[in-house]
């Protein structure tokens, strides 16, 4: 099998813009696109299939088993300048040269339909929980950064400091190649668990952008669920640091 | 060298069931599918040889070594509807796109032979020792799941969580896009032992699907032995848990 | 996407000299070799991209994210009998058959422009911090050691032990299949950290062989500012070995 | 680069016997060779260079750097009915489907050159030093055992227990194929060491098989020195074992 695009329906939009949200840090992109896919009520139009995606199938609730694979969504927008393509998935390459062949697979689908930008999603892993997330920007060369800086977007040297990996990075770089402008919007997380705060408040900056309204309170849900487990891992932490400490002779009898 | 298949008879079945059986979690598969071998009398008729195999030759008992491969075995079934063709092996894929490529040839010889149906027999892996392992089922588009589940083959999202892995997952999604019917059985197994009870719960509900008979008191045998060599564990492993624990004195010595 | 070198503007150089400098140990040759691209005024002229690279861009100071590349810098220099080829670069390959297909891309752009000689910059990890790092050479079949022996580089079967690895060694190798005399210089250095004081000293070997001028000011100030962190490191770390060492009563607190 | 054969000479054999000792277990194929290529005054012929093998060059004792490969030894035996090749190399391939293409490569020339039977050579390791160590051999269908097993090779099946990994399994398996007797003669060592007694001991039965005479004194006397080297390992071993145990006290403070 090589990496091949499997269509489903013709596709035929209107100035398409192309949204990314692989699973990558804090899940940010992954629930930030599936967010919308729900919303947007979009339908599945292809799928990528890749030998270098794990080599596994999925067990669905019918008991159905799929293969691993890259989902391709689209939404006809009415009233709005721009229809969108979403690209989800299952995981993103476990190979080096194949994240190139993927992405080059997604920017296939992005010329044969004259896509005019690019938004990829991602999570910019900073160790600590924060309430307050800022939202990081990176741009290619033909993606005016000016717009996403007058709405928050923070553009700084090396940041995340290794680099922007995986697909969410190369749709930026491959895309410059190809001319189309691109951009990737990264929430900071602390990294250790998935964070639908964060991908809320990307989420909302990408609405703004693309002048389409995206009611989050799933994810507004999802988040408070998520704040709830954490301040009771924080609190069971603080409790078990506030316990007597073993004497020397406790310590013997452990052993 | 390119995986390739060797053929060394003549294929000639009458509407073949193929199962496959490499190794995997508790080796289930390639207990279960090792004893239809021998209580089928099958016959080898192809060898698959691969790169993306282990870089070895194993060494029989006449010092003979052989390179590692997959094994095709094929039994004409007197009085029943369907023919089989077993798949067994000394090892899966050692690379993420040699699974791929390992299954497609497989995939070639079901297509060959006008395979109807595929079966995989797999473990799911619960960390914990049971005397009544479930057998949980996955299917992919084309298999029908009503029969097993009047069989009490149990279907779950998620089961096992990180999907099937390796050959036995990939005939599903793989044949799927060829349009075969194709199932995996799962027998539940600790995941640190060989588990010849659970490939025999396995190969009870197999055999009652393909409405042929098989002798599993080997099976049953090994079942035996191995039971007595858990029990054996555990025992030993409850009386260290017994034993007074050492001292403060006992452990300066142990320094 | 293939390894392929991507051209800026057209080359035109007077028996050039290539000068490669990718990261590595102590990152002496990076160091060097951008050096060099500063001092020299060298222009960018090509591009190397590669699926053999990480997958990932890097985000620049104005915000825009560039693909993890190795870049071809050319310097016509008055007055000198060679113009200069720099090879500087984010990453080396990050899979073994990635290396030689670099370096096969490095040495097209050697043949292709009639590159006289090839010098590769390297670290020779010691273990230990040194104030006279001594500077290594090793050449292939057809450069003569006999004038940096005469400059005090030292040739030494099994410097390094471990043998010369990426672009730096097969430059030298595979040069040598293309009958284009190549040399590596190494300069010792701890391994721990990054060395400009190694890097200052190769250099100026490398100014001598070139017969050319470069003021190595700037890397001077680099090399004291790290010399300073290393001597409060190694400060820090007396300190902490002469203070009183732990009794048992505060190990049992320690708990 | 391609892995592919530099031919440095026409090979020009008479009934050619092939023999294979590259880097494995206890370096006893390569010790053995390597002594070989001297005895017989065996000259190079051929090399290998594949980018399977490390991306590296070694450095030699006149400072000029050579790209890691493996090379081809011939000798012309007088009064012998067969001539040698030699397979020796700095390494193995360092990826799996590697070890098939260098293999192949090797059996190119075994078939060009009308190979008559191939010998391989390799270590079996045991995890214990041993005074006598036992000499295993494994075969493929096409090489008769019982000539071996006259003169004391041992033939058990799974010796060794993982199978014969690398060239020297390959060659037996994939040569089986071509219709190449192989046979692969295993030394018994630790595991630990590089082990010239061992390499001794197998080249002393490959001589027998050959009826060619080999003055084995110089492995005899590196077998020498390596036992020095051991027996003074074992023996500060021992020392430490007897020197007191801390007390409990003492432990307090080794905090």
């Amino acid at each position: 099998m090589q990496t091949h695009i499997n269509y489903l329906n013709e596709i035929n939009l209107n100035n398409p813009i192309l949204i990314e949200g692989l699973p990558g840090v804090g899940h940010i992109g992954k629930l930030a696109a599936e967010h919308l896919v729900d919303e947007l009520e979009a339908e599945k139009t292809a799928e990528i299939f890749s030998p270098y995606l794990p080599p596994q199938v999925i067990v669905q609730d019918d008991g159905i088993a799929r293969l691993v694979r890259i989902e391709i969504y689209t939404a006809e927008l009415e009233n709005n300048k721009n229809d969108v393509i979403l690209v989800v998935g299952d995981h993103q390459s476990v190979e080096n040269t194949g994240h190139f062949e993927i992405t080059e697979k997604i920017l296939d689908i992005a010329t044969e339909n004259n896509v005019q930008t690019i938004y990829t999603i991602g999570g910019l892993a900073t160790g600590e929980m924060s309430d307050t997330p800022e939202i990081y920007g990176a741009v290619n060369e033909h993606y005016p950064k000016q717009k996403l800086e007058e709405k928050g977007v923070k553009f700084e040297q090396g940041k995340p400091k290794g680099g922007i990996i995986g697909a969410s990075g190369l749709l930026l770089g491959l895309g410059n190649q190809k001319e189309i402008p691109a951009t990737c919007l990264m929430g900071e997380t602390s990294g250790y668990i998935v964070d639908p705060a964060s991908a809320q408040k990307v989420l909302r900056i990408l609405s703004e952008m693309l002048e389409i309204e995206i009611d989050t309170k799933k994810l507004e849900e999802r988040a408070e669920e998520m704040e709830e487990v954490v301040s009771k891992l924080k609190q069971r932490y603080q409790e078990e640091q506030q316990q007597p400490q073993p004497t020397g002779d406790d310590l013997r009898y452990i052993g």
